[in-house]
């Protein structure tokens, strides 16, 4: 498959507009258009610009309703309940986090999930927000059902990110990870690529070992059994019924503290159902938020100067992959490649769009 | 190694009468041996009667002063920061969790972080206080630094776990896990059997994969070079850089949080500086507790009665091993095994006591 690089105001650009003909209003186009290159600049291509079409193809169908707005349906100066209602879900958790966010430096910290939403795309984007407001932020969701739980054979659970972000010098911590022990997207790759996945990823539709990436991303989109194994893998020995509780943590923190649906009940018909958790956290509440920053940064410092293993270049802390990726792909552009390309000449010719106004090339 | 079965009231009152005797009050004492026995009861051997010795021994040296009380250093309504003055880490740890919960019923929310304590013994045990009154229960602890952080060589975080605790019928769902792919006590467990370890569980002082138990051991307690990896393991490609994130949140919520020291600085000379973190949510933050309560109920019984794979006889959920461990230990007693005993054998010659007198028997 081959790549061209887009600069990312082309991109933001086109993506506005796309999304404004979708139904949103310019500033709910600005905000999903900022959290889908938010991903791409991160180097996350599964949830950037690429969703474009999936996310068309979810307002077409009605799973997501561009003019539905979430209601607060409970609340206490320090919590939120919230029916997302159907709407698009980077709105949904927009909202959400500014509402925490608010509430965090009222009383100190913010909670709120919400149930009825749809995907929200990555969820360090809604932990940065309140990190760059000098707070802790917290992200979590649940998505359709990917995760086989330890001795089980169906998938029962999300990819479940867990996402926080806390403030530190010269970049914050920032931690974004599926609970599973790869994402689904790295299955599409080696899909694409006829690569054997490797063991202790995935099981076959009766539990057992499978290496076989085509397979299984078909079962889990057949609802026929088997999905990707928790962080730890398939056995107790190699930790795997701890990866399946962090998931659980995460579907806790979101579909059932909302009494939303858990990952295996979402995208039942025409409803996604999935669920998401917020919260911000002022360090006010544990002393001198400068003190707290200066000691959490020389810990990341101590970390990325301690020594390598033989024939490891660098120590990272979490976050740093994602700022220099950023540096790099608003100077040289962003990767997009060519089915993606196609999908947004499709869009173009619905919407009566010239293609090569945007991009300067035809394809 | 051979193990003898003892009856649970007989280790308790031998521990109460111990613990009296290393300085501590009835009261003390009592919560002392309670949360020691309680990780015998649930079958986590490593942190039950079998540290007697360690504890005594941390006392004799000045590590932990038994009449030192914690001092709250800041506090709000639902924050506090205490430090722990080298007290024992029991006595810390549930004065921070009776605190938090009692702020999470004034308030909503509770959380708490210390500097400056000891081992606390099993992190769950403080996390169940909480559930036991209705209310999410968090603890989380740093440790020595015994992990290994993706792509170093120096242990420079803890074994870190998290302890989770959410009431649900008929058991709660009990989550705690260190964030290391297995425990130190594995590792011995292994070392005593001459087994080589598991590919994916440690590195050498070089950094390069090991199975050898006892070298890893040594080069953790001389501080001379590698350790245990985060879950996950040593690459990013099975998901060791999440392993060491979550072991991260752990610092910053026990270490960073309360200024302490990381694990990387802890032990040195005859300070130990643990750091733990608590927190208690009451459900009622998000509208109806019962609500909650069963929608978790519920699903944590579809997951235990979904497929198993082919070959697995039984998918649990978090925290049913503890509770059916507790019920056989608690009508068939405890096993302790021989090295145990003949230490409190020891500890009953240092301090006048009758050994038989306790045990019924002579060793």
């Amino acid at each position: 498959m081959g790549y061209r690089t887009i600069r990312y105001e082309t991109l933001k650009h086109f993506s506005e507009d796309l999304f404004a003909l979708f139904g949103f209003n310019k500033k709910e186009s600005s905000i999903i258009t900022d959290v889908l290159l938010t991903a791409d600049l991160y180097g996350i291509e599964s949830h950037g610009i690429q969703r474009l079409a999936r996310y068309y193809n979810d307002i077409l169908k009605g799973v997501i309703r561009p003019k539905n707005k979430p209601k607060v349906v409970y609340e206490t100066p320090i919590s939120a309940v919230l029916d997302g209602c159907d709407g698009m879900g980077q709105l949904i958790g927009r909202q959400c986090m500014e509402m925490v966010i608010s509430k965090a430096k009222q009383s100190g910290i913010g909670m709120a999930v919400v149930r009825n939403s749809n995907h929200y795309g990555i969820a360090g984007y809604y932990a940065k927000l309140a990190c760059d407001q000098g707070l802790i932020g917290v992200s979590l969701t649940n998505s359709s059902a990917i995760m086989v739980p330890t001795f089980g054979r169906k998938a029962s659970l999300g990819s479940n990110p867990i996402a926080i972000c806390v403030p530190a010098d010269p970049y914050p911590f920032f931690f974004d990870a599926a609970t599973t022990v790869v994402t689904r997207g790295k299955l599409e790759v080696y899909n694409k690529n006829d690569e054997p996945l490797r063991e202790g990823w995935t099981l076959d539709a009766q539990g057992n070992p499978s290496r076989n990436a085509g397979e299984v991303l078909d079962n889990i989109i057949n609802k026929s059994g088997g999905g990707i194994l928790p962080i730890g893998g398939g056995e107790e020995e190699s930790g795997g019924h701890k990866g399946y509780g962090f998931a659980m943590i995460c579907e806790i923190f979101t579909a059932i503290l909302s009494l939303g649906e858990t990952s295996n009940h979402t995208y039942v018909g025409l409803h996604a159902g999935i669920c998401h958790g917020f919260a911000a956290i002022d360090p006010k509440l544990f002393g001198d938020p400068d003190q707290i920053f200066r000691h959490l940064s020389a810990y990341l410092e101590e970390l990325r100067n301690s020594p390598k293993a033989e024939n490891a270049e660098r120590i990272y802390t979490h976050g740093e992959k994602e700022i220099e990726a950023t540096a790099l792909r608003m100077k040289e552009g962003i990767p997009v490649n060519d089915n993606t390309l196609l999908e947004m000449l499709n869009m173009c010719r619905n919407f009566n769009l010239s293609f090569k106004d945007y991009f300067g090339f035809e394809m």
